[in-house]
């Protein structure tokens, strides 16, 4: 997608042929910084720390930390103990693991010479791989909201636009290239159709300002609500379908996902509202069942609850406490979303029922 | 309750015998000043801009408010046009127009000249009767604690707190004293129960930040979270009870209150956990009955979203923008959770469902 015109990727090789490149998400929206990453430890700690997010990208840059791992250090010794450290940096996304497997099974019957050259060519194909897989999430998507805008015109409120309710970042900056939930957005903005976006602000995080400055930049009509807000403009009418993205989903369609989901897939559930979401198979984790039971969610600090931290509108870095010094506070990052209240999943070769059925018929050879 | 040791109420007289004193919410917890208010117009724009919050303590704080207009002008012309223009500050809660409506019943049939201390008497009355009617909510709601305790202790679990989770603050400065959520929670504490309290953040104003400062004041053990972390909590089993205050209770028993309870409403019926509304009559409307249709839910300024403030560590006041200057944001204060979703109302009287019948039993004067 594009930034002030210069067409761009979340993530890209640098000059030098093993660095990559990453905007800085712990700045965006707020300034549009480049961060060069060029060995397995700065991969690690941009993922920790939040500087690249979302779970199709950080499976994206997770491969070429490997691939830089391997630079060094070429042997199957190295590759494992690299992998497993990378794996570890964020528990709740299974995309990392896709990822990591899927260089180590790239390079591992090279020999040691070769491999560094394999996982830079498995972590371009990777890449290449996710921005195909979500303009096809894309397409799945736009034919749903044109569902949507044909049934609005036949009860006469064509003068309606679609409005969508999406929480979190799932845009192009979460993923290589243009986003999982937003990217039936772009394709029904840019087909003309008259789309509307509520943004969840998204605490403790704001990933909300990503998505608003995502849509802005796009020129998509959109307003920022806080998390609060979803459910009463559910009751009022105001949502015509809720698309998330996911960090993790299940065989039985269990959906993990940035904690409050769990919430906005209750308000749709209770005011017949379709809730969605869409994901690449990079995200489909068949070897668990239960969500709930099964899915680590990752705890991350408190203080992301307790300070707000962000840039000054003098252009400075500042920081708001929000609770007082005394009092603890608990930051669970993701939730889970039982099956029963998803209406469905969009995926890269088309919509299916969250349940094993459903991905069974899209996928049958991970079943 | 105390600050520092010292007791106070949450409005108070000044010793000039007309003005009133509160402190500043929108400083709170972060420093604590008291304000003086000498004239209605000051009431006005304390109320208007959150200086005071809370539905009962608006009331409280605006019959003063209708007592000074009195002093200047006692005629019945002005006590009309300013109870009119005093009730017009904020639309959502009932609690408002009850006192104010107080005022005029208790002035009205006074020659001019005594009208002005009748309104201070029934202002001051209406004080000590919501610090009463606060005492009594907390030991109805006691009782509820103490069989949730009981329920733990048969099944073995003594050894856990009860554990409450509140959202916006319905504590002692959101009324004149002890609060209507939080009263329960104090007596349970006082009485030397174990429990412990999830404070929701409560975006876009922060009042979990008043919460956690009354609990950690009176020692109160709790854990502040986000808006979004509440569903997620509930799923794992770590809520024994939902107890929030209402800024208006209809006739069917539908509840208004701060933006996002419906959310944790949904939440608490998806996982069989009681949801409790406290509230003292004066927030019982009984003139209408569909809370979705019937109560006006204020919309409230896009910047309280779009920017967070408050005062920065070093003390200075800060603002912090919350999301791209290119994106509007919609503000809506409040919500209404229907009554199928309320367990039961925590009152002056006792606990009764809600319903009609259910406040027909305690209030069958007001039938």
């Amino acid at each position: 997608m594009k930034i002030n015109g210069t067409p761009y990727r979340s993530v890209w090789l640098d000059a030098d042929g093993h660095s990559i490149r990453i905007f800085d998400q712990t700045k965006l929206p707020w300034a549009v910084e480049e961060l060069v990453l060029s060995d397995e430890e700065a991969v690690a700690h941009a993922i920790r720390s939040m500087q690249v997010r979302g779970a199709p990208l950080i499976g994206a840059v997770g491969a070429y930390g490997l691939a830089m791992a391997l630079r060094r250090d070429p042997s199957i010794e190295n590759l494992e103990r690299m992998a497993a450290m990378l794996n570890e940096t964020r528990p709740t996304a299974v995309n990392l693991k896709w990822a990591l497997d899927r260089i180590c099974a790239a390079v591992r019957n090279h020999p040691p010479e070769r491999r560094a050259d394999a996982a830079y060519a498995e972590a371009s194909a990777i890449c290449d791989d996710d921005v195909e897989t979500n303009r096809k999430i894309g397409e799945h998507g736009l034919e749903l909201l044109k569902e949507i805008a044909a049934r609005k015109k036949a009860e006469g409120r064509e003068g309606e636009p679609v409005r969508v309710l999406t929480h979190c970042n799932a845009g192009w900056i979460a993923t290589v290239d243009y986003g999982t939930a937003l990217s039936p957005i772009y394709q029904a903005h840019d087909a003309g159709m008259d789309v509307h976006v509520w943004v969840d602000e998204t605490r403790p995080r704001n990933q909300g300002a990503l998505t608003a400055w995502e849509l802005g930049s796009h020129g998509v009509p959109h307003t920022f609500v806080t998390d609060n807000a979803g459910g009463h403009l559910m009751q009022h009418g105001l949502v015509d379908i809720v698309i998330v993205g996911t960090d993790r989903v299940t065989r039985n369609g269990d959906v993990a996902n940035k904690i409050g989901t769990y919430l906005k897939a209750l308000a749709a559930k209770d005011n017949d509202i379709p809730f969605w979401v869409a994901l690449p198979h990079s995200t489909l984790d068949m070897s668990v069942r239960d969500g709930l039971a099964e899915i680590p969610i990752e705890e991350r600090s408190a203080a992301e609850v307790t300070a707000t931290t962000g840039l000054l509108p003098e252009g400075g870095v500042g920081a708001i406490r929000v609770a007082p010094e005394s009092s603890r506070a608990a930051n669970p990052a993701f939730d889970v979303t039982p099956a029963r209240l998803v209406t469905g999943l969009i995926t890269e070769r088309g919509r299916c029922e969250a349940s094993e059925e459903g991905l069974a018929a899209l996928y049958p050879e991970r079943v």
